[in-house]
Parts: C-alpha cells; structure tokens; sequence
C-alpha cells in the first residue's frame, strides 16, 4: 500500500521524486548525478514476463543507489517503463513508444532536469532496443539543454560489443542465458522454465561482418528469426548465475556513476 | 530488490506485464478491463512530495485492483509518472511531457492495447492537470483503435465538479486537505506538516463563473495565485480523514470498474 | 454582399478584423476581451443543418457583443467553422481539424493575441466535442504566450454538468430539445422537424457513475449510440423555448464577460 | 441574428453546411464542385481593415455562386480567415497560421471533402502570401484523397503574372489600388481613404529579374519596404473601379468554375 | 575517385564544403550569395534518366558559378537531390521527400546558413515541382532566420509562366522538347531517343483558365494524363538545341545573380 | 559539365539515378542491394574542409562499385551531404538537420526504395554522428516498409569500436590521423597541413568506462574538448597511409555486401 515506503529524503531515501518542491534546489547541487532508469515491456519469450527489461533496470539501479547513491550524490528518477520496444510489434501486449514519441519524452525529460541545480543525467538502459535512440537522445539533449548525458546497460547487449556465453555463440540477445538468470535471481515467481527453448541463429555465426556486433549492423524485428521471439538459450540460465550477474551488474553501474561524478571535459 | 514481489498470474498477480508473451492471448478476453493509472512528479507545495500523484493513483490503483480485480477481471498497467504537469513548470523538479507528447504516449499506448483481446481501457487519472487531454484521448483512442476507453480519478478534481471541504470554500484543487490527508495515510514519511500553509484564493471564491468548476473556466498557472503554489488548505489533514478518503476512492473506482465491465453502447 | 455591414469601428463596430493595422495598438488596453467564438460543421442528424453550432456561436456571441461589448470592452474574432467534430467522422460532409491540427492553430491563434495591447482571451465554445481541447488549449496558451484564458459555453453541454430536460433523461448531448428549438428560433429555414426522432440510450441512464457528466466519463462516437447519430430528443421543440434559451445563453455570457473583465489571480 | 438567412437548401441556399447530415449523400453529386474561400486577417496598411481579405474573397464566392451555383453545381464551404500571413507578423493584429498548421488544416478539409460524393474542390484564395502553400496541397490533397483539386483568386495577386495600374509600376501587391478599390465598393465604412498613402518601390522596377512576377523570385516581409506595410497606390482608388474590378471578378471566377465543372484529365 | 578534385579555395573553387571551418568567418561577406541547387530523381518517362533535373542543376550552377562566381562572390551548396516529386510516386524509383519532410530540410539550411557571414541563399530548382514549397521557403526563412532568400530555375516551367515550343501547345512540362534537348546536350549517354513518344494533352489547350500557367491552376500527377508519366513532345529534341538552352540558362542565372548581389529592400 | 559522364546502364553505370524509369522493374530483383552514402558537411578543425565525409563517403562508396557491384548487383544512390552534424553547430558553414528532420527523410527514402523490386538498402555512413540515428532508422524501415537494412561504415568510427592509432590513444574521433590520410590521399588540394594540430583529451584516456567506446557513453559537442573542434592527431598523417586506408575501406565494404548479398534471417 506503501510503494513508497523508503525513508524520508532527511533519513536517506534518494528517489527524487520524493523530495518536496524547494528541497529540489536546496539539496542538489552542480554535480548531483540524475538516474533514469528505462525497462520495457515487451514480449521476452514464452518464458520471462513482459517486464523483464522494467525489472531489471529497476533492481539495479535501486541497488546501485543503495549501495553508492549517497558517496555519489546520486538521485533515482522514475523509470520509464513503455519504451522503444517496436521489434516486438508483432506480439499482443508489447506496449511501444514510436521512436519520434521516446524522442519528445526524452527531451521533455532533459528540459525538466536542467531547471534543477544537478548537471549530470545518466540513462540506466535495461532494453537494448533503446540504446540507439538513447544515444541519439544524448547529444540532443547536451545541445539544446546543457547538460552533461551518459548512457549505460545494466548489461552490455550481445549486440553492441556485450559478451555472451559460448553455447549462445555470442547472441544472447533477447531472453537468453544471462537474462533468464537474472530473472531467476529478481523475480523466479515470474518465469517459467518449463517454457524455456534454445533459439540461436546458428548460420548467422558464420557471418564475419553481418552479425550481432559486427561491422555491419541490420535492422531486424524479433520474430524474424524464430516464432518464439527470442534469440539465445535460456536453458542453462540458473539463479546462481543470475545473482552474479546481477552483482556485477550492480557494481559496474556503481564504477561508472564514479567516473560520471568527476567526469567533465579537461577544460 | 524484487519490485515485482507479487505471486505469480497463476496464484493471481493482475499485473499486466508480468504476463509471459504467449499468455497475453490466452488470459485476456473481450471483457477484460486494462487499467492505466497515471500520475505526475511535480511540486506539491513545501509540505509534499513531488511523487504525490503518482504514489496515490498507484496505491488506489493496486488496493482497487486487489479487492475486485480477479471478479472483474481487471489488469493492471505500469502507472505513468511523467505527465502534462506544466502549470508547475516554474518549480524546479518538476517532470512534464508536453501535451503533444503525452497525447502522442497515449495514442501508443492505445495502439498497443488494441492488440490484445481486451477492449476496454480505463485511465485512473491521479493529476487533474490531465483530465482534459486524457478526454480527447479517450475520443482519440476510440476512433483510431476500435478500443473503449474510460477516464477516472482517485478522487473528482475539485475544478471539475469534484468536492472540497468548506474551510477550502470548494477549492482544494491542489496540495489541500484531502490531498494532504491520503497522503498522510499512504506515506506519511514523505509529508512535512511543518511546512503546510493555508493558501486559498478567497476572492475568487466571490465569482460566481469564473471559478474553479464555474461554467466559465480558465487557464491557470500553480504561481498565478500563490507563491508556495499550493490551491487549499493542508493544515487540518489528519491520516484517519486520509485513510477514510482512501477508502472511498477504492470504492469508488471499484464501484466504477463494476459499471465498466457491463458498459455497452446499447446496441 | 457586404458581409461586414456593420458600422465602422469609429461609430461602433466591434469587429476586431474590422479594423485597420494601427487602430490595433491605438483602440485596444490590457483588459480588452478578445471573443473567439468555435462552432463546427458536422452532422446533427436529419434534423439540423451540419452548421448548427457554427449558427449558435455566432449568434450568441455577436448578440453578446451588441448589448455589452461596449461596456466591457469586448472584441469579436472571426468564428472558427472547423473544428474539431472526430465524433461525426462516419458522416458525410463532417468537416474536422485532427486534434494536432486545432492545438496548432488554438496556440497561432494565442500566438498572435499576444502581440496586441489585449491581455484576456475568451473561447465561447458551441461543440462540446472541443471542450476539452480548448482546455488543453487554455493553459498551454497561458504558459507560452502569457494571456488570461477563458473558456465558457452558449450553454454548458450536458455531459459537462449542464442541465437537460428530464424527457431525455439529461442526456440532449447532440440534437436534442434545446439544441433544436434555438435552432426553430435562429434559423428555423434550416430545421427540418418532420425528420425529428427521439434517440435516447436509456439504459445509459441506469448507470450511476458511466453516464454522461457521471465520474466515470467514457470516449464515444456519435453512431455509438443509434444510426441517426443524435442523442436527445427533438421532438418537443419549440421557437419559443429556443428564444428562451437563446436570450439567457446572451445573459450568461454577458455575465460571464463581465467577471472575465475583472479577472485577477489575487496579486 | 440568423447569420445564415438565406432560404433552405430545398429554395436554393448553396452552403453546404445548411444542408442536413443525410443530405449530403442525396445532394452531391461527382461533378458537383465544392468553394472553399481562404481569407485573411492582417494588416493592410493604414487605411483598410484586417478583415480586407476576408471581405472580398467571401463576397466574390457567394456572388458567384449567386449567379451560377445552381447552373453549376457548386457548394459553398464556410471561408477560412486565419491563414498564413506571417509576411504581416510584425503588425499587432494579424492573425496567422504557420505553414505546417495551414497545410494540416488543408489535408484534413481534403480529407473530410473526400467522404462526400462531391470530387471537385475549389480553393478562391484572396490572399496572395496564400498561394504557394495552396499550390502545394493542391498535389498533397489529389495524391492523399484523390480529389481533383483547383486553385484560383479573386483577382490574380500582382506577384503571381496578375495585372496592376501603371501608376503602381505593376507593383501593387499588398493595399494598392485595385483592392482598395474593391473595398470601396463592398465595406466603405471600413475604409479610411484620409489615411492612403503611395508607397511603391520604385528602385526595384529597375530589376528585369529580381522583381515581382520576375523570374527570380524572393522571400519578402510587408515591412521590408515601407513602415506603412503596404505596396501599391491606393490613392487613385475608387469605387466605382471597386465595382467595375468585383463584377470581373466574378465574372472570371464563374468562367472558371464553368471549366472546372467539365475538367478531366483526359482519360 | 576525387570527386572534389577542383583546385582549393585559395586557387579558386568555390565549393563552400571545400572551405575548412575557419575559412568560413574568413571568406564570407554578407554580401555573398550562397546558391543552393535542387534536383529531383524521379521518372522523366522512358527515354531520360531519373537523374535529369539533378544533372541539369548542378550542371547549370557549376557553370554559372565558373562564369561569373568570382565576380559576384558565389559560393556553391551541395545539391539536394531527393526533393518534392510526389507527383511521379506511383513510379518505381522514384525517390521523394513529403511537403514537411523537406520544408524542415530547407528551414535547417536557412538556420544553418544564418550562422555564416553570408545573407543571401539562392535556391536553383531544377524540379518544376518544387516551386512552390520553395517560394513558402523563401518567406519562412526570411522570416525565421533573416536571410534574404531567392528562387529561381534554370528554365522557367511551362506551367510557371515559362514558353514551351508551339509543337507542345505550351505544354512540355516534363520530359519534353527542351528538357530532353539539354540531357541530348550533359549527358547524351543517358538519354535512349529511341522510346521518345510525343504525349501531349491537346484538349487542356481548349481550356482559358484550367490549364498549365492559367489563372486557375490544379493538383495533378504525372499519370493523371498519360501512363507513359511525361507531358511534352520529346521527338524534336536535338543536343544543338539543348547546348543553346543550356547556355541560356547559364546566362539568365549569372544576369539573375547579378541583380540578387545588389538587391536590397530599399531602406 | 557532365556530372554523370560514366556510361548508360547497358555499359555498365550502377547509379540507380542513370536508369529511366520503366528500366527500375526491368533490372532490380529481389535481391539487388541498393548502397545509399551518407556525408556530412561540417567542420572538420582547422586543416580539413567542411566536406571531408562526404568526400570520404562518395568515394569508398563508388570504388566498390566499380570493384563488386556488378557481381554482387549493387546500385549506387545520390549521397546525402547534409546530415545530422549538431555537434558542430557552433562552428559556421556546419549544414545539418535535426535528428527528427532527417530521420524523417530516412523512412522516405525506405518508402521509396519499397516502390522498387529491391530488398537491400545499405547505408554507408560517412559521419560517426549519424550512427545512431541510422541505428534506428533501419529498425523503422524494416518495420515499415518492409525492407531488409544494413549500416556499415568506410571505417568503424573511434567511438564506436573502431581502432585508432596508439598516439591519439584510441581517440581519433575527428580530423585525427586517419581521417587525414585519407584526404590526403583523395582530395590534398583541400588539406592544409601547415593548419594541423594534435588535440587528444588525454585525461579522459584515464577512464575505464566513461570513454569512448565505453560502457558509458556519453553526450558530447566538438567544441566540448578543444576551440579547435576536433579530437585526435592529424600531425602525422601521410597520404600513402591514406591509400591504404582508402583501400582497405573499399575490401571491408564489398567484403560486407558480399555477406548483405546472401543474407537472410534464416527461416
């Protein structure tokens, strides 16, 4: 009945959202970093929920904040859980921001940051799918607002140079072993194990250049491949593992938001 | 760390999202009512949160849900936190889409809903600064995507027909008592009642048109009256009123949900 | 063939188009109202002339003017014909703006209001299909160009909290008794009252919180109902009771003009 | 009190929004051609009103359609008085649409055109700084609704290939002297002829390119030239010319339509 | 393999992309005319390439530029090849930016040229069906950006005033005598004389007002009038012919560069 | 004076843009790859022209056309130059559209390519600014119209994974070492040596994950780093590394169409 039921902002609580209006100019400061988490909800597989991506986004962050929120000055702001998720257009549920649509929020939402005392916006991407636009959303942001804008994954994705195991032949990208873990490990109530299948493009391995990570990039929808809309192997995926994962995941964002809080240009 | 804590749909979470991909097709029928709640991280005063909205429409929300979902096979959708909060704009923190943005989210998500079995959507509206750009949308919605579309709220504004207690004379339109009250109910962390203030534009009080729910309405900016941009009167919130109009609003939307579920356009 | 027969403005015209380029910083002050008056061209069943609300809004407004527009200083703007009439896009000759299209020329219009001495800018609405829009409009037209906005009703439709007869069970949202007989007085040439035929979704009624101006409001279109796309009953109307009504729809915005005219926030 | 005084469509009022929703479908026909009007409110110079544009593109329809509606088949559109005038920013009063939101506006009357039997549209255009946006939705309203679509003016504008006296050295675009005149003729009392000033650029009649009409053409703002904002000589303009110049007027646009009733592309 | 292998900017090209950024502030006075070409890749019909208006504008710019650059201080933009040929979109290949696409892409020029030293923009449109967004243009980024700004073809169009041999009636509007005569001339290669058909709309010539260039223009696509998409007579064309159109149009556009580096408003 | 002088089709050009229109169904299949370069004009420092990407871009582009494109049936499109270069809009003469605007022009070219018997459409992208961008567009295209879509690049950018010589610390992101050689190589006469200077941001080089080609990335503008605009080394850039580069760029390209050739998503 409580969802918010952290402390009070004057006891420890580092959501923003639940500071009162002029707290937010009397606590944040120049380098205040700003956490905006993005999920999705998209089909992931007859296996994993729908929130998948939300969930995960947000156990990091809430546990990054946790961890080294206080050390880095680091405020969550409210995930954005409808996202970018068009490759999954195809599968009843998917619910998707057209690109020009993500592109406005995000604006809307540098707009509102730089009215803040805090410079620094970091977009925690828990959907790979996002991670272009984001990218593109960056430097929109730092020209027409001024801010400082980073973006980073709780995963690097298979597709954008993250690594992935060898039985997935390196294209864990949706719904394979490493996020059928951490699933596992956040929410196992929520996945079904029973309904998880191998599904890798093994031919597309033997692409040198039009590959996941390779030199040449394509444009593909998730049932592009196989009907069940994924591409990995989430049989192997285990709770152990996910817990690792998860860890690590944790503790990278936590090394990044360090390098982000002293971060600035050398001038 | 599992924000998604709630059993599994099999033991009956009603979250939409935590629906596997192929379940989509399979749980939701005709009659089923998609809920979207809505909320807004905007300033509410110096006494509270900017999270106000969005922790009371996703508290009515998820309590609702739970007493009558499963009779009235509800589901419910991630709540939106970002909303057209631009009458706050002056307040620093404050999060808002503009309103071509947020129509441009709520055509998405129509879209989007429109995949699925389900035909009924309801958006419970916790802002009432989107009341009126989620009617058009509802009309919207209706014509583009075939759906049937709803719009409640929490509790009716106060600008738009909704009651006030008389020490507000009608006009606890925002962070007054009843507002203060349920949130002293649902997160009484968050609230600083040292810093309530009485702040109701009295004069306006003496118009008979021009006022908030007269036949002649207006657009107003929260500083246009106050500085604390604050419309009502926080100082006489107490939990036991707040839990009271908690409930009523439980009721309420139940009671609304009830008609929803049976509505039909008679032929 | 002169449409604009009216006196010029030296001898009383109120016309704000009728004047010439300079007249404009010369003749208007900072509490001028500027009138815009919205109508619409869409069905009105087999009835009523696809211009009813245009025919009601001019009216209205122009006989407003006449008998207080000196007094208050008051400012007619052309009426806006199209608008926008989604609801009646199954009907033939239904000519309607898109949602974006009327935000886009509500803010030109706001736009350009702005660059006059005239600081309050009055909406008098005869479709309801575009209150909730010129609501929208309102408040973004306040926060971008800084004008005093108002909204108001020849009379306040009935799903907004207006009054109807009880033989429609207060559901005359659109071509019904009222409607109808300021049509028998304005314009009687163009009613046909031997196509009258009484379209009352009755079982609408039993609702208590899904109806009409009920707290659960809902998107429709006007052949939701009944193929006649009309919701009222015409048949009982008279010239008479539409003078009636036609004469306090002048009074009320007479009256609302004038609260409009000394309008302030309280500062 | 009754704007639209003309006798019911069965006595021969020619306004399509005077006809009843179901009319639509029994009246029009293929041929039948429908008038849209496009005025203007905007500067003029010292000695007309905004509304000139407007005045005369309403009167040159209505007579027209007067003399040979019926003959013809044409209906008339209610007129349009915001249009693009930005070329007249600079004045308090104009009021102007931007380019996208008049070629939305554009695109949704096609649209809306386009669900009635009628195929013929007919844009009578009175403002010249009009012409350039209506040739392009022209092509955008025949590729996107399959109408065939016309363009026309009431005189063709100065600029665009159209006359103009010598003593305006064929410059008179913007309140010279035929227009002047024509106003004289329709609307005398809004006309201040002790306020007419010649205000002719004689220098760029030097120009055998870079003029108006030239083949190099140039983008140009009404006070680029004079503070007066008007080009032309509106001093030798009289009434009777106005007279004279209006039955021409209607005259050509009658012979116009005349072509468009029986236009086809030929195959 | 170099295909900017004009010597550098000290030696004479005056291709402002071969400036180096610095050079910019450097070499540019406001009095410097930057001339932007526009071509089109759209069918011409079965004997040009798509390529024509493309080839012909550059062509004609880069002489012109050599002609009489130095002396007027010219300075040549890349040229748009993808522009407004929506009316050839039902040809395979064609290649077409929609009316805001490139209204947006025109305003960015306007924006960015604005940042330069220069204040005047020369748009060279090889496309007939571009006119008319351009002339839009023109006023839009006088309007927005301040720049003085111009248009002008390298042949005046049949259907905008231009002559057009007695052999089409005036009509070659696309892909006739003249246009094919100055490909036989630029790129002979490309042109396959053998599919040459003469298609010629004889009975538009019967119209006084409806037909190309008359005072009532219309919306059309290339097959509204024959399935071979061209309007014109090619067979007559001859490389001799178009080797003295093309150097007329060279001359037309150096003698009309020659009156825009002195053009003022007169103030 | 003949931009297009390569010979007809029949011998042997692969410019889509030489084909006449009826050739477009003749001669593309299903799988023809249609190759669309993208440059940029935009500040490259002091030492490079405004043009280098597009020199770049065009010239691998047309070299692996003449090398691969007849046996892999390549067809080359009109490059685009202007491009989305805002992080050098500080710099005057940079010409760049805005992320929406060319996004926008990027679906109507996959709308257009969908009209023809093609299924491939490659990007090759000039400027790292694009990537992004071009990232999501090919999602968009393939969702929209179908199409099958590719992004490669002469040479994997600095930031994006691509290698750059140890001297600029693997930050060669603008104007460095090898962008330089290969303008010496292809177009010298627009370089200007005796301008370069090395301007690393070697502190950055310091960070583990905020950097580029990071797990961090981030918003940034040229001018973030250095006045001069550029990051990276060009000091010791040769031509004859250039020509290696260039070559190599060339055998990555038709390396990577030779596996777009026979790509499929393996259903």
């Amino acid at each position: 009945m409580t969802p918010y039921s952290t402390p009070s902002p004057s006891s420890g609580t580092r959501h923003l959202a639940d500071l009162r209006g002029p707290q937010i100019s009397q606590m944040l400061l120049p380098t205040s970093i700003l956490l905006q988490p993005l999920g999705a909800i998209e089909q992931h597989g007859p296996h994993l929920p729908l929130s998948t991506d939300s969930v995960v986004a947000r156990a990091v962050a809430e546990e990054a904040v946790r961890r080294c929120g206080e050390e880095l000055d680091v405020w969550l702001l409210p995930a954005l859980d409808y996202t970018k998720s068009n490759e999954h257009a195809w599968s009843p549920g998917t619910m998707w921001l057209s690109a020009t649509t993500l592109l406005a929020v995000l604006d809307d939402i540098g707009r509102c940051v730089a009215t803040t005392p805090a410079q620094r916006l970091v977009f925690l991407n828990g959907h790979g799918g996002n991670s272009a636009l984001l990218n593109v959303a960056c430097r929109e942001i730092r020209l027409a607002h001024g801010l400082m804008t980073f973006l980073t994954h709780p995963g690097q994705p298979a597709d954008q140079g993250g690594s992935s195991p060898a039985s997935e032949l390196g294209m864990g990208v949706h719904g394979g072993t490493e996020e059928t873990s951490i699933m596992l490990h956040l929410a196992p109530d929520l996945v079904d194990m029973s309904q998880a299948v191998r599904r890798v493009p093994d031919r597309l391995a033997r692409n040198e250049r039009v590959r996941f990570g390779g030199t040449v990039s394509f444009g593909w929808l998730s049932n592009d491949f196989f009907d069940e809309g994924i591409i990995g192997d989430p049989t192997p995926a285990t709770a152990e593992l996910g817990a690792a994962l998860f860890d690590g995941a944790v503790r990278n964002l936590c090394a990044g938001l360090a390098e982000v809080a002293t971060f600035n240009f050398g001038r």
